[in-house]
């Protein structure tokens, strides 16, 4: 009958013409602020940072700005906006709230545009329609958190691989995931805290849609972020600190590390033009940080050692070519990694997961990881890494080890690490925190 | 005040000391049929089963009948208790339900052990709190959905490790999950419920803590489940079918081979006393499936060929002994696998997993995995393997690939392979299910 067929909606308010169903026809690009501006200043390396994520907080908070008028950039998080270090944030807008305020209340309004809710949940379910819809969106959460929805990132990923492949769905923005309580700072808050697993259920998606980044400070990681937000049609996983910690690259050398994704720091180096005896690999801030005092360790006491220093950005380019876009061609992994000296790999996250990416490589029996082991509790941070293995002192002993022509010097050496064991144990159950030595070194100092 | 002080509860009433927070200590063991009672007829490798779960159904229906009186075993789940095969609980109990009921609801009642909320979230926790008081449950869930509890998963497997290091905490019952809607058997939901990724997360986790099981028949699940409720203070993880299927060992083979957990199936190799050419590893029933059917294309037609099958049961045997307390020492993996020959690996999740377990052993290099690579959609049970290059024909094609002796004959095989999934492509869109070659295929009839 004409009337009924009549109620049929046409043209675009048709469910499968729907715009808002295919958001990339709706997309704008967002305006970007240059990232270089919000740089920080490294004269040398190893000066104090104020912490990574609150160095974002303004430049973020720009992307906000510079966005109002065309309403399409939106921060999303349980209730860490201000926990993660983006305070700045609400310099430019408020957390959006549509109900009763109180006199105690801070940062809400009805037209904010940063989006909190206790619910992991709700705040993926309400970034992910934000996105398919065509718009701009980054998620913030502590890291060991995101696993509660590690079921809906596994089917936004699904999804973002199965319309990659259909000519007429129009791409959409990347899902950015910026995790920046992780797990090697959450010695307040104890073991349950702790998980940097995400990125292992992550890895486990189609290559072609997945993206990994540890950004070792605060100008790598304005460059990956600003990398992320333009980016289409992947998943964007960023871990970030947000506590005081040592800054190593100026903007311009952050910003072509990060566009290598990998490489040798020459300044943290020894080898020169020949090879080196060990590479000292390091992935994530704080794995960078104990690889570099673990480094002027061996330098100070052991000058005769070769020592090599590679940084992974992209986690993604340690797996071979074939298995993933980003990944290295073995003679560039071979180049970076040799072919048969030993690599002791500080690694933010699980061990396993650098043996699962580089399991083909040429070198990849000499591959030595230190990483998270599920060992942890509340205590000291730099308790946590030495908890786990991951500390300067175990890195330079694990070093030691690999290379027995270190001979008695090196066992030398060693013998008076295992006392500086003993002494940080003893020295944080009677004062509660880190030895001076510790917490106040510094890239380029002579260490003790 | 002495009336304010005599308020504070006394005794067993004090928080720290009330039982119920210390579930041990109210722990009784269930009282458990023999297994064996419910095993299936195997007088030749290969005879049809009516699908795993399903006579697992019958035991845990047992479980409950004989526990009734000690009101201390529980099963929970989604929606799935009938889905994943599990129906014939509801000879013997109920499903939980306090609230009103219409004369079309069935399986309900106020006094029901089987507790079904269409919330992981709830059924997860539920349990947890079911075990930590003292009692004994399963969980079973399609294998995609568990994934929504991984963060619960992590903290329970937490709160285990650190338990288990403190005198006076008794030991609770394991978490049992039994994931009985695979992957492998998601022709008809979809790419969406295509995720054997848990058992990643899992294995994140301390090894003294998680256990892995994927039990290739009917046999070996009875077996394992019955391991697993006797079982104290660990979660395990069972992964199995319910869709009819071959079934491989007699009740007497099955329970030997899943205490050794892994080993060579002598009846399905042809090897003898001799080294094999190649050795064949599956692990999970579907793989298995498609290994031994690999395996006898090989035999009929490359006689001359020394084919050994390596079946694991127990996933963690993979890994060192110095890793995980189930690991084989070396000489007992390579007394399996070989120092030097190829192996082609059928497995139940993503390849990944195998290569993070067997990095360290000699062979590794030749350890060559083919598992879920990601690939799927609504389309035949077969189909879905060979999407994932896991099917029979491509396993025995990568035999022929790593073994260049088996010249012109092997290439000329491996041409007629390459025809059969050509074939099997063209039948697919054609007739919307298998080749009754592959439907009907079974052990020890000649392959055509």
């Amino acid at each position: 009958m004409p009337e009924l067929a009549g109620l049929a909606p046409k043209g675009t308010r048709r469910m499968g013409a729907n715009p808002h169903a295919n958001g990339g026809v709706l997309l704008r690009d967002l305006q970007m602020p240059s990232y270089r501006d919000y740089a920080v200043e490294v004269p040398t390396p190893g000066v104090r940072g104020i912490g990574d994520t609150r160095v974002l907080g303004p430049f973020l908070r720009d992307v906000a700005r510079l966005n109002d008028a065309q309403r399409n950039f939106r921060v999303f998080g349980p209730d860490e906006t201000l926990s993660n270090g983006l305070e700045a944030l609400f310099e430019a807008t408020q957390r959006q709230w549509n109900g009763q305020t109180l006199p105690t209340d801070e940062c809400l309004a009805p037209t904010g545009r940063v989006m909190e809710m206790l619910s992991e949940h709700q705040c993926e379910g309400w970034l992910e329609g934000y996105l398919l819809t065509g718009r701009h969106g980054v998620f913030n959460c502590y890291e060991a958190c995101i696993h509660i929805v590690d079921s809906m990132f596994n089917q936004h990923a699904k999804w973002l691989k199965v319309t990659s492949n259909i000519p007429w769905r129009r791409k959409l923005v990347s899902l950015n995931y910026l995790l920046a309580s992780h797990v090697w700072r959450q010695d307040h808050n104890g073991f349950t805290h702790q998980d940097p697993g995400f990125i292992d259920v992550v890895v486990n998606k189609k290559a072609e849609v997945v993206r990994v980044y540890l950004p070792p400070d605060t100008n790598c990681l304005l460059s990956v972020m600003d990398h992320c937000l333009r980016s289409r049609h992947y998943v964007n996983v960023v871990i970030a600190g947000k506590h005081p910690a040592p800054q190593w690259l100026t903007m311009d050398a952050a910003a072509r590390h990060c566009a290598a994704g990998i490489g040798i720091w020459d300044w943290a180096s020894n080898e020169g033009d020949q090879a080196p005896d060990v590479v000292m690999a390091c992935c994530g801030d704080v794995p960078t940080l104990e690889t570099l005092a673990a480094v002027s360790i061996l330098r100070a006491h052991l000058p005769e050692l070769k020592v090599r220093v590679v940084n992974v950005v992209d986690l993604m380019k340690l797996q071979p070519h074939t298995e993933h876009p980003h990944g290295l061609r073995d003679a560039a992994f071979d180049a970076l990694f040799t072919k048969n000296k030993p690599v002791v790999f500080a690694f933010h996250a699980y061990p396993r997961l650098v043996h699962q990416l580089t399991y083909r490589r040429a070198n990849h029996d000499n591959i030595h990881v230190h990483g998270y082991k599920e060992e942890g509790t509340i205590t000291t941070p730099f308790d946590m890494t030495v908890l786990n293995d991951i500390d300067r002192f175990h890195l330079a002993m694990d070093v030691i080890d690999r290379l027995p022509q270190t001979g008695d010097k090196g066992l030398y050496l060693k013998r008076r690490l295992e006392e500086k064991l003993v002494a940080h144990r003893t020295y944080i159950v009677r004062y509660g925190e880190d030895m001076p030595e510790v917490r106040d070194w510094t890239w380029g100092r002579r260490s003790p």
